[in-house]
């Protein structure tokens, strides 16, 4: 990629702006990263593989998820444009994960080494400050996410998606966002009636 | 605490045991942490507050909770003895927690200030590994707790619990461990009843 293309990247642009890491980092870390294009319901990753990228979404849309043994999808998470995605835990242990990576869309994906971060964690320190706190930013998302699941109702748990991923509603099947927000697609449809509701 | 009684302690094991920090190197730490003895039911933490001390369960039995409008208690985590408690995202981000933590029996707490683990760390490079791991257990702990809210059935779910938590069965009333693992006490009863069939 040149140098004039990778500049006008979301990639570039995300990592560049939350961390000061200049161009010329980037190009001296280019065999750290690699952009690929993915099709629509293809799968990046399977349960039982280990989690070996962090994936930045340039363009498009993932989803984190996992199969019961009836088949059922529970959906652990949504990337879309500017997110980043992995099984952290497997990674890090090295164990095979109990997830899925599969794209939503047709979507360009920017495959991230592990090494990407500590090669540019020594060329910059504000990358490695970044790179801890969306460590604490993940552990915050997961707590939200539990106490969510535990401590509201449907429509708590809606609006708070609404708020959090507000591009998402027309892309993504309504069952899909019931999946992720654990409750049924006749709960979530009631919901979205009695919000309908009250806007007049 | 002399020496004699340092040595004994669950707190002492649990690290010296982990990350090879020597009885010395407590020592010269001791500014950083304080044994306190905490009532039955006794508040350690109230939402609102930011969460300055990680939490070391040398004797009874911590939870940590949040409340929601109607006064229904929802709960995160337990913490028995030789758990770690805090509110991670409120002591990182220096923000007011949403969540309580109380003593669910007569307990003895040590309260470790963060510096701690900033100067253990100077001290013995394995401690600062073991902190980086503890992290990324947490994240590990806290996706399968969203998996078993999202994809697990009651059974499953209670005998998930039984597994992590076995000698809080005892210890903590029913309503509580439905509360953890967001079931109603009706369906837990059932559960324990299908539970106890299966073993004839």
């Amino acid at each position: 990629m040149t140098t004039e293309l990778l500049l006008q990247t979301n990639f570039y642009q995300y990592y560049s702006g939350k961390t000061g890491l200049t161009i010329a980092d980037f190009e001296k870390l280019a065999s750290y990263f690699d952009f690929r294009e993915i099709d629509h319901n293809q799968l990046i990753m399977r349960a039982g593989e280990v989690c070996k990228h962090i994936l930045f979404v340039e363009k498009g849309l993932l989803q984190l998820f996992s199969l019961d043994e009836k088949g059922g999808e529970h959906i652990m998470q949504f990337a879309p444009e500017n997110w980043l995605l992995m099984d952290r835990s497997s990674m890090y242990f090295n164990e095979p994960s109990t997830y899925y990576i599969k794209a939503l869309e047709p979507s360009t994906v920017v495959f991230i080494q592990p090494a990407f971060l500590e090669e540019a964690g020594k060329i910059n320190y504000d990358f490695t400050c970044f790179t801890e706190t969306a460590l604490q930013r993940n552990i915050h998302f997961l707590q939200r996410r539990i106490n969510s699941l535990l401590a509201m109702s449907a429509k708590e748990r809606y609006l708070e998606f609404v708020a959090m991923y507000p591009q998402l509603l027309l892309r993504v099947p309504q069952w899909m966002i019931a999946s992720y927000l654990g409750i049924t697609p006749e709960s979530l449809s009631r919901v979205r009636r009695e919000i309908a509701k009250d806007s007049f």
